[in-house]
């Protein structure tokens, strides 16, 4: 058994990396695209990230992964969600989804009753570490996932996983296996907070300074690396947002109370102790 | 007049680069360089920023601003607090003084009644808008102000300001004149107040996930950008926040008030807000 017919379900930044990076890496079977905006398809499809383009019906969708040995959902959290429960009942027990959601246990929760099991189809949750602020299939690339980690959570166990997975590899990634719950409470420090933080210093910066460009001038790179994520599109994260509202929630407070914290203390030793585990924290070196 | 012999007083990451940036843009005069510490003094002058090296003590110090035309004081903000009271009644009205310093009320309120007069020394506030999270004299760089701006606030007219001006415009920096109480304001909100959230997210992370290395397998650029400035040195910090710690308060305090807002609307409509702000600031496009 073997990939030779994929559908990517959404064409747009992520969908067409994939699309890219598998032809990078070789893979010479078919590539079917799908896309609700026809745009973002007919982009994809230009760049021959795809090779046949499914349409932008809920129907075309449908028949394209049915017609696919591996289906990738490549839309928002809540999206995939949609879809795996559409799909379920139209895919046989010898085809796999997998798919490259920011949350992992609502997913994988959600897939266990009809996913994996003798005469259901399989599925893999995913989560590639890589994107950018920008979106949609023109800014995508080959080699975004080069040198990033693709999270797996834990699912039942089908033919064409460790396929999926040698074809992930061949991306320039690292695989690691992570629980779901976990995978969930990780990535709200280090991607979903990062990415409220960003928008939240962009937005208090416009508000503060308001016409003034001043600061535009002045600031240099932190200033940029502070707010580069503040171009992220909502109509991704409000899904994030709401299928990882109780980490993220966690993850905001205790920065709240830090900042105060250091805010209170400006002043005092107590803020060398802040640079001190601060220093410590980037010593020990995340790349 | 013309300025012939600079002494550098600090020669640690900025201190050094200027003496780098100075002879990459082709000056031909003498360099005196000072350091308390006389490890940074030596790797300075190793690496040709500085020809001289002045020594280590105060005595040293004066003697070579004393013997300059142009004396840079590269160290940190009380410190400079400090020499400019010091070199005050040793230099004469040709020499000027100038400095690096992130603070600038402080410094030009301090150097007010000292400098500037009819008989006394020049002097002339500045701030590279530059400088990395690694410090000493063996990271400097002559590139390290190009394409940065470097901030000048109004002080009494000197012969030498011009000439030091356009040093700096060699070295590929944009000058820009800025009224040192707004100086500490702007700066507050895109430097400093990014270095705290940098400090503050650092050691929030150091102490949540305590010896898990999880995270930082998993974490990818955005996690890299928002704990860079983590490794900021408290020696340089502890003054900026002393002497400009009422902006600093009000924008931690308007950020915490932000996430705050963010997190008790992780599921609403005003998310949608948040991130539009967000967009609008970023397609404005601070570089």
């Amino acid at each position: 058994m073997s990939i030779e017919r994929i559908a990517i379900l959404g064409t747009g930044l992520i969908g067409t990396s994939v699309g890219l990076a598998l032809r990078a890496a070789g893979f010479t079977g078919g590539i079917l695209g799908w896309d609700r905006d026809p745009d973002q398809l007919r982009i994809a499809r230009a760049r021959g990230a795809v090779d046949e383009a499914a349409g932008s019906t809920e129907a075309e969708a449908i028949a394209a992964a049915a017609g696919s040995d591996l289906v990738l959902l490549s839309v928002p959290v809540l999206s995939i969600l949609d879809w795996t429960a559409k799909l379920a009942d139209r895919l046989r027990p010898h085809q796999l989804v997998t798919d490259v959601g920011s949350v992992k246990r609502a997913i994988a929760q959600h897939a266990e009753s009809s996913f994996g099991g003798p005469d259901q189809p399989g599925f893999l949750p995913g989560h590639p570490m890589a994107g950018k602020e920008t979106f949609g299939a023109a800014e995508a690339n080959a080699a975004l996932f080069n040198n990033a980690v693709w999270l797996f959570t834990p699912f039942a166990p089908h033919p064409l996983t460790a396929e999926w997975r040698a074809w992930v590899s061949k991306f320039g990634c690292r695989v690691m296996e992570i629980d779901a719950a976990r995978h969930d409470e990780v990535c709200a420090w280090v991607s979903h907070l990062p990415q409220m933080l960003a928008t939240a210093m962009s937005a208090l910066l416009a508000e503060h300074f308001e016409d003034s460009d001043e600061f535009r001038k002045i600031g240099g790179r932190a200033l940029h690396e502070m707010t580069r994520l503040g171009a992220s599109p909502y109509s991704m994260w409000r899904d994030i947002a709401l299928a990882n509202s109780e980490n993220i929630a966690t993850a905001l407070l205790a920065l709240e109370q830090e900042l105060a914290h250091m805010r209170e203390n400006l002043k005092t030793p107590q803020l060398r102790e802040e640079f001190a585990a601060a220093n410590r924290f980037r010593l020990q070196g995340p790349r």
